[in-house]
């Protein structure tokens, strides 16, 4: 069977990659859309009917607090999954989806075919709950960030994921507006701004949206030393997401 | 058959309580042993040979970045579990975990007779699985309270954790050292007291290690109002946890 690009990509993500028979149930169940900048993926209280997987393009995660302030909880770009709460039965999004940057193209997994794959299937779905750990180790290590990290250093760390997003690439594309980014990486704009011009003497060139990173090893020193998971984080292929 | 009082807490827990017949083959293989004040229950790095409930008392979890930084990533009370990790086979522990306080009466549960419970029992598996993601939504909501909560909100929120975890108590003990409990919630310890002095308008008293709280509901105003939660997450039962 010749695959389809997108049948492709589903299957090089960690999960089907390791069971190929749940893959092909999924395949022909699985739709696959073209969404829209700005164009809203689901509401923060929606029920959680399906699972999705970036296949091109950028998500913003966020929720609002009652005195309408916005939070960023996930930026999510190829290969990453998010909407997980579609695991649950009868669950809600816990946040609010909408494509930014540039056109979308998300794979929607529907939450009773996963939910029925994950039952029948007690592999998969110790590969799920493995999946979730590493989500919550991820959301540890984000947290310890916050307190132990610089927000030069902080910043850094995200370059590092996108550099492992996107291996064999000196020059990266952030396709999110800087107070997204700076919303997201817990601090202020003229923050980012400030730590940018941090990292030049490391190497790092910063012209609108594209960041020129000279030595990864570098920059994997200033911040990783600072850090308890030392770099060991490489395996975190989806490091981004929600 | 007479239940013991370590037997019924066990059983009071979310995830036994939906399921006893999995609780019944647990009980069976179960340890129960007291640490005492600063002692170590494992190492960061030590292989996840179990899976710990704590039955009284305080666990601490630390990690140390390379430059000897200890970020306290949790801190666990009666009925909270710990050491995930040992779900997963060849996992090791994330984290140190050391008893503070005083006497800690920990419950270990081997890895091996969990992990094979989980892999036979699928709706069992599938609560374990729903714990995971109430842990994730947990750090994502810790995440945003750094972002979008004073510390003397972040402060007020941990007290109406601890009065949930302790319902009907108007005096909370804090067996936890001013520093920890400071670098747990993400502030240095003299912002700690300031949030501590912030809180006496909302009728919040503190003498030593105890709190006073006159009126938990408007505590509850202060802090929930600006929060994308807004209160809903009296579910959490072990909301302190790692």
């Amino acid at each position: 069977m010749a695959l389809t690009q997108t049948q492709q990509q589903l299957l090089d993500h960690p999960l089907m990659h390791s069971h190929p028979q749940a893959w092909q149930s999924l395949a022909a169940s699985m739709h696959v859309k073209t969404y829209h900048k700005d164009q809203p993926i689901f509401h923060h209280g929606d029920p959680a009917n399906a699972l999705w997987l970036v296949l091109s393009g950028w998500v913003k995660l966020t929720r609002q607090t009652p005195n309408g302030q916005e939070t960023v909880v996930g930026l999510c770009t190829k290969g990453e999954l998010f909407g997980k709460a579609a695991m649950f039965a009868h669950a809600n999004y816990p946040y609010h989806g909408e494509v930014i940057g540039g056109d979308a193209e998300l794979a929607m997994i529907p939450a009773e075919v996963i939910r029925h794959l994950a039952q029948e299937n007690s592999p998969l779905s110790a590969s799920i709950l493995a999946l979730f750990n590493e989500r919550i180790a991820q959301a540890q290590l984000k947290l310890e960030h916050l307190s132990t990290l610089s927000a030069s250093q902080r910043l850094g760390c995200f370059l590092l994921r996108l550099c492992h997003t996107h291996p064999g690439t000196k020059n990266l594309q952030i396709p999110v507006e800087k107070n997204v980014l700076a919303a997201y990486l817990g601090m202020k704009p003229e923050t980012l701004s400030r730590s940018q011009q941090q990292l030049k003497p490391l190497g790092i060139h910063v012209a609108g949206h594209t960041i020129t990173i000279d030595h990864v090893e570098k920059l994997r020193e200033f911040v990783c030393n600072s850090c308890s998971e030392s770099g060991g984080c490489d395996a975190e292929d989806d490091a981004l997401g929600d």
